[in-house]
C-alpha cells in the first residue's frame, strides 16, 4: 500500500492550530483536540513544531478536573509581525500587527486621488518604512505586507473591476511593483472581505466566527466569514452587494446593471443628491469648485453626514433614503447567507452609522424571511477606520506562517478554483 | 501531555474518503491521500474500515507509473440503500437509491394538499414499502429515510415557515410520526438545499463542486453547495431567493416583505395574471372552479407554460415576465457567492425551462458584477423532477453511513450554530 506510511501532520493542522490558539488566548493541548477534532498524536506534532519555531509558548499549568494540571499554551506574540494597507481613492490607512492581529503600530495618510500608481507605491513604501522604524521593530520579524483595495485582487494583474475613480489602477502589477519596493511578500485582497476578517481578529466578535460585515468607505461591498474563514468565492468578489438589485427599474450604475445598491444608495449618490440641492449644498460646505483640489467622495458625504447630525433635515431624509435601500440589500444578503450577525463598518459607516443602523435593523426586524426562526444581531463596528488594515495584516499572518509551498490546503470555504474530487481518481 | 496518545482516526475522515471514493468511481489510496490531505496512516486505517464494513470493495490493480500496481477501491453501492422522499404540495416523489446514490427505483404520487398530515404519513409509510419491496430490496439493508420540504425543517417541531398552502403542517412532529410509521431512521431538510445536492449526487455535475441550483416547483428557492457540502446557514434557510427585494416599492409578499421574488415571478403569480386574462384563462385550460378539486399552483402553472410552448402570445409575455424578475434574482445570488455555475431546477422549471433559460443568461452575461473576470454557466436540469428526492436520499447516506453519535465534526460549511473557539480553551 503506497504512501500509506507517512505520518508528517499537515501544513492545514499547523494553521488550523495556530487560530485555535490565538482565538482562545490560553489553551491546552487536550483542549485544542477538542476544539479542531484532530487526534492527539497530531497535535503533539504540531504543537511541537510550533514551539520549536518560537510561534507559541507554553505558559504555566491549568487545575485539571483530576489528574495531573495541563500546560497551557499561547502565541508568542511579539514573534512575528505583519503590515497592513487599506488603500482606498479617500485615504491609506496602515497597521503593524503582532502574530495574534494586535496593532501595535498604525498611521493614516492622503488617499490614492489621480495619483499614477508608480508614485503612490513609492509613496507606501516610504511610509510602511515609517510604520516599521516608529514602532522599532526589527525588520526580520515582519512576515510581509497584506494590501487590500476595492474589487477582487490577483497576484497576475492587480485590481480588476475597480470604480471609475480608481480605474487607472486597473492591470497595474500592483503585487511585484509593492515587493520590489517594499522588500517584503505582498498579498493582495478585497478591501470588504479584509473588513470582516478585521473585525474578527481585532476581537470585537467574540461569540461567533461565522457573520457578514456590511462596508461602506467609497463605494458598498460587504465581507462575508464562515467559520472564521473569508469566504472569496471563484473570484474574490463574493458579498459584492454594492451590485446586487435592489429596484429592477432603478437608474443605471457604473458597472451597468440596474438598479444596483451603489447607485441608489451609495456616497456618491448622496452627495450628488446633496450637490444638487443648494441650500443643503450650502450648509453641509459642499464648496469643491472652489477648491484647487475637490474633495473625496468620501469626505464629502462625511460632510453631508455631519450635517444630518447638526440636525439638517434634507441631509437627514438624503442618509435616511440611502439607509432604506442598503437595509434592503443587507436583507437580501443575510437571507442568502441565513446569518445571525451583521457588523456595519467602513469609514463611510464609522461616521453616518447611528442613521443606518436602526434602519437596517427595523428592516431586519419586520421582513428578514427567517424571522421567525432566529433575530439577526446587527451591530456599528467598534473599529470601522482600522478594520481592512487589520484584515489585511491578518492575511499576512495566515499565508505566511503556513506557506502554500508547505503544503497548504486552501480551506473548503476559500477555495478559488475547486477541482472535482473525481479528478484525482485513478492514481 | 494528556490524549495525545489517540490515534483513532476520526469519523469526519471516513466520511471525506467515502465521499472521494464515490465522486471518483474508482481510486487508489494514494488517490485518495492527494484528494484529501489525510495521511497515509489515517488513510490506512479509515480504507481497512470501510471494506471491514462492507462499504468498499478491492477492485483489481491500476498501472503505476513505477513501482508496483497501486489496488483500486471502489464503494460496493449494494451494499446499503436509502429512501428519499420529496413532499410539495402538488405532488410526492419517491426514490430508492444505492450507496452512490444512483436511483434503483422511484415512483411519484399525488400531492399533500389539504389533507391533514396523519393521514399524509401512513400514506407515505404504504408507499415507501411498495417502493421498497417493488424494488427487490432487503429492508435490513434500507439506511432510512429522507424527507424534503419548502422551509427549513427541524426533528423537533418539523416545518417552519410553510407557504400558505401547507400552514397545516407547521410544527407537526413529522420526524417522530415517520420514524414511528416507517421504523426507519428519518432526516429532515430543505426541498431546495435537497435538489443541489441531487443535482450533484445524480452525477450531471462532473466539472464543479462548487454551484447552486435555483429551485422553482410550488415556490421559489435555491440550494448552495460548496466543495460538495450543503450551506445550510444559522437556521437551514440559506439562499432562500424567493423571499429577497428585487423591487423595493413591488407588492407585498405572504412572508410579510414587499417585492419578493416569488411574490413577482412565483407560480402563483403567473396563475393569478393568467386567470385574470379570460381568454388566456380558456386558452391554457384553467377552468378549475368547474371541478370538484382544484389542481395545484404547479399544474396550473404547468398548463400555462403548455400555453405558451404552443404560441400563445399572452402565456409567452407572463412567463418572460417572470423569468426577468427571476434572472434579477439569479444574478443577485451568483454575485453574492461568487459563482461559476448556476442549474435551473424543479417541476416548474422542468416544464418551462426552456423560456426561462435564456432570460437568465442573457441577464448574466449582460450584468453580472464580474463578468469580467468570469463567466458564469447557466444549465437546465436533466433531473429536474427527482433532484430533491435523490439529494433526500443522499442526506441519509451521508448521515446513517458516519451516525453523529460516532463523533462526526459537522463540516465547516454545514454548522449550524457555531460555537467560538475560545469557549475551547483553558482546559
Amino acid at each position: 500500500m503506497n504512501g500509506a506510511g507517512r505520518s508528517i501532520p499537515h501544513a492545514s493542522s499547523r494553521a488550523a492550530v495556530l487560530d485555535v490558539i490565538r482565538a482562545a488566548g490560553t489553551i491546552s493541548r487536550v483542549g485544542i483536540i477538542e476544539a479542531t477534532g484532530f487526534t492527539g498524536a497530531t497535535i503533539s506534532t504540531v504543537v511541537r513544531g510550533l514551539i520549536d519555531d518560537g510561534l507559541v509558548l507554553e505558559t504555566g499549568r491549568a487545575e485539571s478536573t483530576g489528574g495531573k494540571p495541563r500546560v497551557l499554551l499561547q502565541l508568542n506574540r511579539p514573534a512575528r509581525f505583519a503590515v497592513g494597507v487599506h488603500l482606498d481613492h479617500s485615504g491609506l490607512t496602515y497597521v503593524l500587527t503582532d502574530l495574534s492581529g494586535a496593532v501595535v503600530a498604525r498611521m493614516t495618510r492622503a488617499g490614492v486621488g489621480a495619483e499614477d500608481p508608480p508614485l503612490v507605491v513609492g509613496r507606501m513604501a516610504r511610509e510602511v518604512d515609517a510604520l516599521v522604524d516608529g514602532a522599532g521593530v526589527d525588520r526580520s520579524r515582519v512576515l510581509g505586507l497584506g494590501l487590500v483595495a476595492p474589487g477582487p485582487l490577483t497576484a497576475a494583474s492587480g485590481m480588476r473591476l475597480t470604480p471609475p475613480p480608481m480605474r487607472h489602477w486597473e492591470d497595474y502589477p500592483l503585487d511585484r511593483a509593492l515587493r520590489e519596493a517594499t522588500g517584503m511578500p505582498v498579498v493582495l485582497d478585497n478591501d470588504a472581505t479584509a473588513a470582516a476578517l478585521g473585525e474578527y481578529w481585532s476581537g470585537s466578535i467574540q461569540d461567533t466566527s461565522t457573520f457578514a460585515a456590511l462596508y461602506m468607505c467609497t463605494g458598498i461591498g460587504s465581507g462575508l466569514l464562515v467559520n472564521g474563514l473569508t469566504y472569496h468565492g471563484a473570484s474574490g468578489n463574493a458579498g459584492e452587494i454594492g451590485h446586487i438589485c435592489v429596484d429592477a427599474d432603478g437608474p443605471e450604475c457604473w458597472c451597468g446593471a440596474r438598479g444596483c445598491t451603489e447607485v441608489l444608495a451609495g456616497p456618491a449618490s448622496v452627495v450628488a443628491a446633496a450637490r444638487a440641492d443648494p441650500a443643503l449644498a450650502r450648509s453641509a460646505g459642499l464648496t469643491g469648485e472652489r477648491k484647487r483640489v475637490r474633495p473625496t467622495v468620501a469626505a464629502e458625504f462625511a460632510s453631508v453626514a455631519r450635517a444630518a447630525r447638526r440636525g439638517d433635515p434634507a441631509a437627514r431624509a438624503l442618509l435616511e433614503r440611502s439607509a432604506r435601500y442598503l437595509a434592503v440589500a443587507a436583507r437580501t444578503l443575510v437571507t442568502i447567507m441565513d446569518l445571525e450577525l451583521l457588523v456595519l463598518t467602513g469609514a463611510s459607516l464609522a461616521i453616518a452609522g447611528s442613521t443606518y443602523l436602526p434602519v437596517v435593523r427595523a428592516e431586519l426586524d419586520r421582513a428578514f424571511f427567517a424571522r421567525g426562526t432566529h433575530a439577526v444581531d446587527v451591530r456599528l463596528s467598534k473599529s470601522a477606520a482600522t478594520a481592512p488594515a487589520i484584515g489585511a495584516a491578518t492575511m499576512v499572518l495566515q499565508t505566511e506562517l503556513v506557506p502554500l509551498n508547505q503544503g497548504l490546503r486552501v480551506p473548503a470555504n476559500l477555495a478559488a478554483s475547486d477541482p472535482h474530487p473525481a479528478r484525482a481518481g485513478g492514481a
